[in-house]
């Protein structure tokens, strides 16, 4: 007979595109990223602060117009005789947060003021394959109030340098290469090599951007036809900026005042880097990387992983002159980086660069063969949580092959197992689930044992 | 003589009502507290998840009328023939979000599943002062297939008892006392005491749940009208209620099956609480406590501050009876709580229970006396990174007074001092800031002595 009441409707559940959300054991892992970055921000003293989610609209497109999609916020249960609408929208990046923030509380901060901030940011983009719509930042910024000194520049890539080295040797990411370039001495070979008016500046700057995008051809070709240089000028050019990887290669290449300042920033920053500890080599001069057209004005950053070279950089940032103009009227110089967490992360799942592995924090589960021995399993967990061993206990009444079962989907790396035998012995069984040996421990020692 | 060229506009930023935001010293103190919560939920063995900051419309509102405001999200550079609007909207709690993701992954999860959550959740509320409308939760729920043993229900007070003892210890916020209901004895009461009907009964609980509001006379009052008590019934069952603090109080109160029911679960609860070492009184019997009409259905929890009583329960949560009915037809049984950290946090700073401590989380400022020396000293500083402490370099050209300036600004516990002198016999000064005390220590050391 059927039942005459209908089923209650479910809204069945779907991922929504561009919103990445992981399995505990994916999340684990992507903790432990976090986790490094955290700890390394910190060790170079930078402080960590947390803007909220949204900012005032105008704020956000205080600059004028923003190439970012935004989300605006609206209120879903306004009544009939209110606006919904609201002035607030979520912040695209973590760089305007930073300037407003700066600027608002700039009587209160110390200057250099250096800062960590990972959050997430948000882009309105329609649903598109690969790409998101929500990721976490990880931005620093050490900015000066009115000057801020060239040190700070190779202080940039060491902190990225002790980031990115302990991904490879805690997570296995593997080797990876911090290219460093200074706009002054992109500007000053450019204008050498004949783009002489501000929109020629630009255009070669807009060609280059793309170089590894589109290849050497199409921006010798766009040199030409946009920036006004010969073809033997766009050639000898694009040779040059190919050539050099050091400061020393630097010598002879130009000869323009912009390019000879950009040549004793970028000596002084490798100076700094050498004395900072950063393996020679790890950082690379590269003059192909310009980084967009308006907000950086010396150094710039970019870094690539050796086993993801397709996924382009994944910590990019550079120097600019003045953080916050459209919000005071200090002037607050800078230089900072921003590792694009999300996207590495994905990426490196993808590759198989990185795996999942135990879907729980917990390093034993404490089963409970025998239910009148409950009160001496919870007791076992006690001493161990005290001791520091992340511990969980078995809390279902089921026997014990279901209960080692759930051990193995889990990951813990060890069971503990109690029966009237051990509690009269005053011992427990320790199960190596890796190793799959089975030993006999004093009560006592447990924690020892299994820390 | 006046520039002639007009100054550019600025943005004056200010703060947006209902969206704190910390300076870095208040925010080192907030990472603290969140660092507590998540170490404890992992050494308990809960799993990390996070989940988008948005839902599809339709699941938040999927349990038909919602009472939480919501900001629903829309595109704000959508093009002119484009619908800005879009079906997502920021969720508003992380019970709805974890719901759906237990639906959603069910097949790839194992159960029981322990999973934490600590996120921002938004609320659409109109500006109101105190009122948040962004803040933190820091959530555990241990959720079962098909059943869930009882024995979660005293796990869950465990970790919360584990949580607030560490804030206590480490943080300043003293005592506090864990209140636990089952709603089964309240409603067995209930029952006994005369409210017959469902309706009577869900006018009962709700005029309970305002006790500590609106006071006792009123509560009785309500409960003669709106549920049919006689004033004595009334009277004789709000001094059994209040009456009663610890299990052995039940005795002999009531004499229904419900009330028998709740009664040998709250028993057991206690037994587990023992057993789990959390010390006797840190979990008090209280029937007044409803929490809400339809939601739990057995145990419930809140926690109060001894110092900071007004502001009521800072960690809520019980047992229900299905997780994800909107979303599933899998039965989902679970118990959890909620620390609602971002009213705590800005409370027990309004009433000085806890302060702002140093603006970095670096211990020692290296700075540079001499720039010649400068090479030397971010070595220092690269010695000292290396042995695990976090250092930051002074990186401006100023005097050495203005460095130990910046240095107190800060609240750095240590300055490194280097000249010539020091250089030449391999030692630097090293100066405690706290107590003003300058030694001379062996460069070889210094690591050792400021770690």
């Amino acid at each position: 007979m059927a039942d005459s009441a209908s089923p209650p409707s479910v809204v069945k559940p779907r991922a929504i595109s561009g919103f990445p959300e992981w399995l505990p054991a994916e999340r684990l892992v992507e903790q432990r990223f976090l986790d490094i970055i955290r700890e390394t921000f910190e060790r170079f003293g930078f402080a960590p602060i947390e803007t909220p989610a949204v900012e005032r609209r105008e704020v956000l497109t205080a600059k004028g117009i923003v190439d970012k999609e935004i989300y605006a916020l609206s209120r879903l249960a306004a009544a009939d005789d209110e606006d919904p609408s609201t002035d607030l929208a979520l912040h695209f990046d973590l760089t305007v947060p930073t300037a407003r923030y700066v600027a608002q509380h700039f009587n209160r901060l110390v200057f250099p003021f250096r800062r960590y901030q990972i959050q997430k940011v948000w882009r309105g983009e329609r649903p598109q394959a690969g790409r998101f719509r929500e990721f976490t930042q990880c931005d620093i910024d050490i900015i000066g109030n009115g000057a801020l000194d060239l040190l700070a520049d190779a202080e940039i890539p060491a902190v990225i340098d002790a980031v990115f080295s302990r991904f490879a040797a805690d997570l296995g990411t593997g080797g990876f290469v911090i290219r460093l370039n200074n706009r002054k001495l992109l500007q000053g070979l450019l204008e050498a090599a004949g783009a002489a008016t501000p929109a020629a500046l630009a255009a070669a700057l807009r060609a280059i951007d793309a170089l590894e995008k589109v290849g050497r051809d199409a921006v010798a070709a766009e040199l030409v036809r946009d920036a006004g240089l010969t073809a033997a000028a766009a050639d000898g050019l694009l040779d040059r900026l190919a050539a050099v990887t050091d400061p020393a290669g630097l010598d002879g290449l130009a000869e323009t005042a912009l390019f000879e300042e950009g040549r004793a920033e970028v000596a002084q920053v490798f100076d700094g880097l050498a004395a900072l500890g950063v393996p020679a080599g790890r950082v690379r001069l590269d003059l192909t990387i310009a980084r967009g057209l308006d907000y950086y004005t010396g150094t710039v950053y970019e870094t690539v992983l050796d086993a993801l070279p397709g996924i382009g950089s994944v910590c990019s940032g550079g120097r600019y002159e003045n953080l916050a103009s459209t919000y005071t009227r200090q002037t607050l110089p800078g230089v900072g980086i921003s590792i694009g967490l999300s996207r590495l992360v994905a990426r490196a799942f993808e590759a198989g660069l990185i795996a999942p592995g135990p879907a729980t924090p917990a390093t034993v589960l404490v089963t409970v063969m025998d239910r009148t021995l409950l009160a001496d399993s919870l007791d076992i967990a006690r001493r161990l949580r005290a001791a520091g061993v992340a511990t969980e206990v078995y809390t279902e009444p089921r026997k014990l092959a279901a209960q080692l079962k759930y051990a193995d989907a889990k990951g813990f790396r060890y069971a503990v197992i109690l029966g009237e035998d051990e509690k009269a012995a005053g011992t427990v069984q320790m199960k190596d689930l890796k190793e799959g040996a089975q030993t006999t421990v004093p009560l006592a020692e447990v924690a020892v044992h299994l820390g």
